[in-house]
């Protein structure tokens, strides 16, 4: 790269932390990217973080000594978690997302891109400096909010299955009792999607009983991995949970088909936020 | 926002042309923000653009007059296109992802934001400027990367399904006969997925005889939608395909089980960069 101004050093060095959160770019990266001295690059580190603070777009981390360097984490203030969490539950209350049976139809929202960074930055904060390696959910609408959490952690995901294709080689399955509805089901992993004492995060779009996040959980102990935390988009109200710890955005508090009326109101993440 | 110097905007003004790529942003909203008149937003504009070209990251078009402003344009440059292609075709030969029946693993790629983002961006780069409404793909391996391209391009993603899940409401299925192996099946799409007269872009991560590329695009004619492209990562060879028009960035040329062989080469995306 040709010798660069601080103007220009500032672009270049925005975009390239925001491509790479959660990694340690060492400063000499910078310095021999730019030729440019260290204490300039200090010095332009110093403004980039003063904006990326003061726009809460996570932590700016500096780790000094030889090994060192500077880390984007990213993740979302608790004022804008607020913000987007309520904006969620109005959408989520619109009547004509009833479906047969008190399902909601979410697909709208968890296919768009700008709604699942937003909530991808705000888990991968939450999470923040748990060690994740791998994103783990279960097929099918699930994906795109996992791909976005994982996106933000910097670790690839990995996808259960209902079925089993022929794709994936060697594959692990279980059986598993669906919390809300008791019907004993299948599910499968492709044994090399998980390495061996990984640390896994499972996220999940919906969850009523907890049965097939309980389902994943068991899956990682047949792969000898190690389950850090649940995180869900949306819980349904469920009389008995089958999982003790996750971590909601929106709980659903009433789904009423007859009057066509959906409330809901923010879920437990409240008391996780570390921004 | 409070009053910010030109390297404060700098940072700032890199930060929100990234998250919102394939916007049109009027000039007055920057110098709002920033309480900076217009001159200075257009100088800091042109400091931009000289290093997301330099870059090469896509495009910093300027549209001039009342309604106007700037918008990036993510694209890869045919250079760094072809760098990304290579790596991709050698991660592919690696001879344990064979699986039997000819087939690759590749979950660990398609699992990768990393290498996700860069393809999305190349693909946003190819199909830059033809108005594409959604991203459709079909469950369950192609959703991260139809998911990259449908960030870049700004549109939600839909996802056609060989299941019939109840969660998702009025459905329109179709049998469709797959192009490899000849036997029917079905694929269904949730109807509110796809609004009437939608300009879409199917993505897919593989492509053998073309079956379901060409039964999601009769799903598209289905409920009133336009095709604009089909998009894959890897195309196999195949004697007869069932769709004429495709962009592909691999193709395979072989796959031996028995020497445990694969070879794999650009696809035919070269004649279709723009940048």
């Amino acid at each position: 790269m040709k010798k660069l101004k601080r103007s220009g050093r500032l672009v270049d060095m925005t975009n390239f932390l925001l491509k790479h959160p959660n990694q340690l770019i060492p400063l000499h990266r910078f310095s021999e990217r730019y030729g440019a001295a260290r204490s300039s690059i200090s010095e332009d580190l110093g403004i980039v973080k003063e904006i990326f603070e003061s726009e809460q777009m996570g932590y700016l981390t500096t780790v000094a000594g030889v090994s060192g360097g500077v880390r984007y984490e990213p993740a979302v203030s608790a004022r804008e978690a607020k913000t987007l969490v309520e904006s969620l539950c109005r959408r989520l209350e619109e009547p004509d997302r009833l479906l047969p049976g008190g399902y909601l139809y979410m697909m709208d929202v968890l296919g768009e891109p700008g709604w699942m960074n937003e909530i991808g930055r705000l888990f991968a904060g939450i999470y923040r400096g748990q060690n994740i390696d791998v994103v783990m959910t279960m097929a099918t609408k699930g994906i795109p909010l996992a791909y976005a959490v994982a996106a933000y952690l910097d670790v690839p995901i990995c996808i259960a299955r209902r079925d089993h294709r022929v794709t994936e080689g060697s594959v692990v399955s279980i059986n598993y009792v669906s919390g809300s509805n008791k019907r004993v089901q299948t599910m499968s992993l492709a044994r090399r999607s998980i390495p061996e004492g990984s640390d896994v995060l499972i996220v999940d779009d919906f969850m009523k009983g907890g049965g097939t996040a309980r389902g994943m959980s068991e899956l990682l102990t047949e792969v000898n991995a190690h389950l850090v935390g649940i995180a869900v988009l949306v819980e349904a109200r469920h009389s008995e949970r089958l999982i003790d710890e996750y971590i909601s955005l929106v709980r659903l508090d009433e789904v009423n088909e007859q009057e066509k009326q959906i409330k809901a109101g923010p879920g437990n993440y409240t008391n996780h936020l570390q921004y």
